[in-house]
């Protein structure tokens, strides 16, 4: 019997997660029945889109149960196996607990192999960057001289989305939280700007600014007042990829769209909204277009590695603020 | 020399159009030179596309020039001709002003024939049914099963919106201004259920009631406060197809746009602006689709015609409050 260290929805945040949100606690596991795997976790991926899951609003996913382990994407080690699937030492990645250990049934799990740095799996080999790609290939369809806009430039998915549009030839434009994830915007990413909007509190300024000829597409991470600015400056045909918005996820009061939705007619503007997860189907042709261009350093990534499980409520909670600098993982020893 | 009864743009409204806005005069038309032709006015096509273009506000097409006639789509007869392409005699539709008679030069023109009324050509036949087949065809999509709401429901392209829509199978429901329209959308058009709004204050209620496993299509015409709780009541992967927002045409403050855009991911919308005269390539298309449903009265249409040019500045004024009902068309005699 493997007793397991994990982390439950104590209470459902208002407004800003705090750290009564989370419980840690310490279960013992029950036995594997027929079917079922045991999983040693190595990494947790925090993600924004955990948020809204953690309140009972309508969302995409159900929300996490009172009282239950968070779950969120994951690499582990299989330490046991009753599923003929899978045997013990198998590295895999799906939806774990934010746990030291998980027992699992198998759904949704896929092998991945120790030729690349674990976390890869989710970062720029995963999730974050499968939407960044899903968004930028399917929705934005950046052309070469098109302006391209990216709001959390240097998020786990952002960096992905400015650096794929760059790759297709267009002029990125990103905004971030700080000083120095702009600088590794422009010198490492390549973006050709990116500008820190806690200190340009004039967005409509400095977007007419960086981007005179308007913008063509928008990778729409932030949302609010941000993207208020943005959709005002959309281009005739602009394509809006509607991926996130995590300035409204801690937002009590809810904010009112854009003024002048008539623009969506008169630009002809497409607005799609989406769930990487729908796409899965998709995933093969991301891996074929994205892992050829990470050996040469043609895409580059940054992630912030927070030591040790009982660290993921703090960490999450400056994710939600911006504190992370690139894709947020747990390294759970 | 021909002389020409036209209206002129006076002044540009702000917020209501008046009548002060127009101004009827007479001039003389200069000679034809070569690849001109004289038309004479049969009918004009009322669009609320128009109120935008009264204004200089930034729209997909020019402003109307102050002191310069407005033009609109209409039905002409040639009546001298110096173009190798037309005849005295030939009907064409076309943009032409709100006048008696248009020097043209030719460009846009197409010729149509008398076996229709020729009110048609800009009504069922025309502009706006191709409008409503475009943004049902290609961006609604709609399935048997599903819940289409059409705004503005019996307005020109509202009625063959709602008609398409519950032809693929759809359940429609619409509102509209009055309870006569209500009745005909219902009797006639074959709507499920049409609300007048005029009445029905709240619309998230009725929208509840009408539509109680949400909306999966929305043909928007109208905008503001009735977008806002069509928006809220999207399903997942629900499309808005975004033809006008009338009901906005005339603010003079800006409305905000819908609370919780973060919804356009969590329901996965697409929401797509459109104006037909991108799509003229598919003319032929519409024709194919829409033309064999007229005679078997499938596809029924509701047209009200205005006698004289002179009443066409107090018709698009009624217009933009919802007085006509179904294609709003001028006899020009």
């Amino acid at each position: 019997m493997t007793d397991a260290i994990q982390i439950v929805l104590a209470k459902r945040p208002e407004g800003d997660v705090t750290a009564d949100c989370f419980r840690e606690e310490t279960v013992a596991l029950p036995a594997l029945t027929d079917g079922q795997l045991l999983i040693r976790s190595r990494f947790l991926s925090l993600d924004p889109y955990m948020r809204p899951r953690m309140t009972e609003m309508r969302s995409y996913t159900p929300p996490f149960a009172l009282g239950q382990p968070l779950t969120g994407g994951s690499v582990g080690e299989v330490v046991d196996s009753r599923n003929p699937k899978f045997v013990k030492g198998d590295l895999v990645i799906g939806m774990l607990n934010w746990a030291s250990h998980t027992v699992h049934d198998g759904k949704g799990l896929r092998k991945v192999d120790a030729g690349v740095p674990l976390s890869a799996y989710l970062g720029v080999l995963g999730m974050p960057s499968f939407t960044a790609w899903y968004g930028m290939k399917h929705i934005c369809k950046p052309k070469a001289g098109e302006t391209v806009f990216v709001s959390a430039a240097t998020g786990a998915v952002g960096q992905v989305a400015g650096q794929l549009a760059r790759l297709a030839g267009a002029k990125v434009v990103g905004c971030a939280g700080d000083e120095d994830k702009c600088v590794w915007a422009v010198r490492e990413a390549g973006y050709d700007a990116c500008f820190n909007h806690r200190t340009e509190r004039d967005y409509g300024a400095v977007l007419d600014k960086l981007c005179p000829q308007g913008i063509d597409a928008d990778f729409e991470n932030v949302g609010g007042r941000l993207f208020h600015a943005v959709f005002e400056r959309m281009t005739n045909f602009g394509r809006i990829a509607f991926c996130g918005a995590i300035s409204e996820y801690q937002d009590t009061t809810p904010l009112a769209g854009p003024e002048k939705m008539f623009g969506i007619v008169q630009k002809r503007l497409t607005i799609q909204g989406f769930i990487v997860s729908d796409h899965v189907a998709l995933m093969g042709d991301f891996i074929n277009d994205v892992a050829p261009l990470l050996p040469s350093g043609k895409l580059k990534s940054r992630e912030t590695v927070v030591d040790g499980l009982a660290k993921a409520p703090q960490a999450f909670m400056g994710l939600l603020k911006g504190e992370n600098f690139g894709k947020l993982v747990v390294k759970i020893s």
